[in-house]
């Protein structure tokens, strides 16, 4: 990794033109190294400076590029030369850069790229967000059923330099069904004068163009491939996804569920790219929401006004007893939603779980019940000893049980189970905590004859 | 992906030994596909159905159980075959395996095994958890630099059948210092006659065999690696992380974030196998701290104690008012701990985000103090109105910075900034909510000459 340049230097070697100096740097390094090294060049200076590699190389800095970086080096260069970029870069990059431009940018540069590279881009916008179509590339190596292993290696090495991958290969018919699969490790390994069909894998795994990325992610993840197929409704092959885009997926899908978690409805953009505005409405609605949820507390205060009225200390432990629910519930809930999320805990082992974290919720209470009887018994004495301690043994079972089959239900009901965030299970835990403390009170109170 | 099988016909077959129908069966799937389909089947029905294949298609299949799964098969074959087994195995998938057995089982099994893969899984069983050496592999294909590219494709299609990956090819020089590295497409394209020191790209990417895994995660994701080399101190080659080991390690660390955002350590294990005293044990230290956190709370409460015993419909307001400003702050907090995570925002921006945030916050409290001026008035008249409103106003503006603000300040402190968890968050909240809240009411009445 050693690259021995530092910013000013490359900077210097830009002022002065030194052709060599440039030209070596943008050959030498790997295109993301490049990328990231030169974030902070300006425009002009970054345009400069790519000028000094061949164009698949320029292509391959710039896809490495942030987004924004990308669109904001578009509106710094000529359409002529920004269409010959199009054209070499990898067909997914330059769509989901083509999605980041606005729409008067885009249709300036269209009318200048290869009519073909024209029709890939506007098939590739076509497709729904966040589906498989929407993802996957169309630069994809692909090989005839009939020829011999030698043939398809002279054909793969023809079609190597602007493909995604080589590594798998994929076996069409004349009219592109998907009818099977070779990896570069089989033709490597394969006799020379095998035919593919031979020896091709017939029991492709695909998606289908419509499937939802995450399906798409699940699938690849399950298999370990570099890259899955992708077909129409009639079976024919439209493109691939790669490992790479895989990653991707994953990390905006477990952006999206963190959200989720907080009550946060999910960003179309990426949390820097979102507006104030964009913020806020999706922020808001659960707010609100969550406002009527909590009216079910105010009520049982209001139920409770006069023992509160009449014991006022029970005031002072409101806070850590509720508090104490919400954190418990919000706990349970994000175990839970995880476990399922990837698969570690099935719809069908509820029953198992509940059981377990019933368990869990004894030890929790009372480790809890014992430090809230001490804090109880330090500030008002045996009986609100005995009234804190019981109420915050009952809260956490109970809270805790809340956040462990609320999950459950809402996967059961068919709602994405992360709706079970922290906000709900916390603001769900207040009213529970709060009805659960008024109830031990009163009781305890009554047997000690203290109301 | 079309397997025609149901279980219980693959059962029939096996109950009468059709041999021609198993063989056919464990050779035409993909063994992922085999081992999720036969997930149900007894240990001894797997291993009766596991011979039916070559041993290398049985270590396949047997990989893609899960690690429970694998663990109850070693235990119901014998320690011979499962010594076969082991030596076909990829060599970072057994050693996943062997960690999740019983030491007694591992040294009963390792004796059996053939002399140079027990020296390999002891070596890569000595990694500390969670470094590039623990989830590396040391299935690697190397080469030397002088040969030609015509030779250097026959060593690699030698080496092809036991190796991880032969798509990426690293360049070693006697001491196996890690000097180059060619793709198997470089070699596919370049002329057969050129020697691999020619062709190779020197600058290599690699990691530290001591580095935490998560760097690795990041780096392979920045360069879109198929496979990263590790090196050790005297940058010998010691192993490759490959892009399948990628995606669980980016799930582990998810995992990790999620339940650190719920205030649960992390889980050495998943939930499943995690046992009631450690899922204990991993939530009850936050618990118990956040009392303390709480006693904030109560401390406010007890210093206005005689104002809520006055004008106790205050009471009635309090879980709307503490609870909205948790999910505010919960939210802002998760939103800025993922953003950070994904390199989406840096710590230098924590300026220009808590502007932001400020006014998101100002559009979020008018809102909410809007909805919460009704309920005030609705229940309690104008001045009730205008207290829980104002306080609304102030108490989401104010938790909602210190939601976006704390995770720039535990970056700054070196703490994960996960650590920012919604219960601390939610706790904090209540505090800051009280006091706010007592305030704005003391303040307005004292103007309304109600006190």
């Amino acid at each position: 990794v050693g690259n021995p340049l530092l910013l000013p230097e490359l900077r210097a070697m830009l002022a002065e033109d030194d052709k060599a100096g440039l030209v070596e740097f943008m050959t030498e390094l790997h295109p993301a190294g490049i990328a990231e090294f030169i974030e902070d060049l300006s425009v002009e200076e970054t345009w400069q400076l790519l000028a000094h590699a061949p164009i698949e190389q320029q292509a391959a800095v710039f896809s490495f590029f942030p987004l924004e970086k990308q669109a904001e080096l578009v509106s710094g260069v000529g359409r002529e030369r920004m269409s010959k970029l199009l054209e070499k870069m990898s067909h997914d990059d330059r769509v989901d850069l083509l999605q980041h431009l606005d729409d008067e940018v885009v249709e300036s540069l269209l009318p200048l790229v290869a009519k073909a590279d024209r029709e890939d881009i506007r098939r590739l916008l076509s497709y729904p967000e966040d589906s498989a179509g929407a993802v996957m590339t169309t630069d994809y190596a692909t090989l005839p059923p009939e020829i011999t292993v030698s043939d398809a290696i002279a054909r793969v090495r023809h079609q190597a330099p602007d493909r995604e991958t080589i590594y798998y290969i994929y076996v069409v018919d004349d009219n592109r069904h998907l009818i099977g699969f070779v990896s570069l490790r089989d033709l490597i390994i394969a006799r020379p004068t095998a035919r593919i069909a031979d020896i091709m894998q017939r029991e492709v795994v695909f998606v289908r163009v419509d499937d939802d990325q995450e399906e798409v992610a699940r699938t690849m993840g399950k298999y370990d491939f570099i890259a899955i197929p992708v077909v129409d409704e009639q079976d024919r092959l439209v493109g691939i996804v790669t490992f790479d885009d895989l990653a991707d997926v994953m990390e905006d899908e477990a952006t999206e569920d963190f959200h989720l978690a907080a009550a946060v409805a999910p960003l179309p953009h990426g949390y820097s790219d979102s507006t104030i505005w964009m913020l806020f409405s999706k922020r808001a609605g659960w707010l609100v929401g969550l406002v009527f949820v909590s009216l079910l507390s105010s009520g049982v205060i209001a139920a409770y006004e006069q023992t509160l009225e009449r014991e006022i200390i029970l005031a002072f432990f409101l806070p850590l007893l509720i508090g104490s629910g919400g954190n418990t519930g919000a706990q349970a809930a994000t175990l839970i939603v995880r476990a399922l999320a990837t698969d570690e805990v099935r719809l069908g082992e509820w029953f198992r779980t509940a059981f377990k974290e019933i368990a869990v919720g004894l030890a929790l209470g009372a480790t809890m019940a014992a430090a809230s009887f001490a804090l109880g018994y330090f500030r008002g004495g045996l009986v609100v000893g005995i009234i804190v301690g019981t109420s915050m043994m009952c809260i956490v079972l109970f809270t805790n049980l809340i956040g462990t089959l609320l999950p459950f239900a809402l996967t059961r009901l068919k709602f994405d189970p992360a709706g079970a965030s922290s906000p709900l299970i916390t603001t769900l835990a207040d009213a529970t905590g709060l009805l659960l403390y008024f109830w031990v009170a009163g009781w305890v109170m009554s047997l000690t004859g203290r109301m």
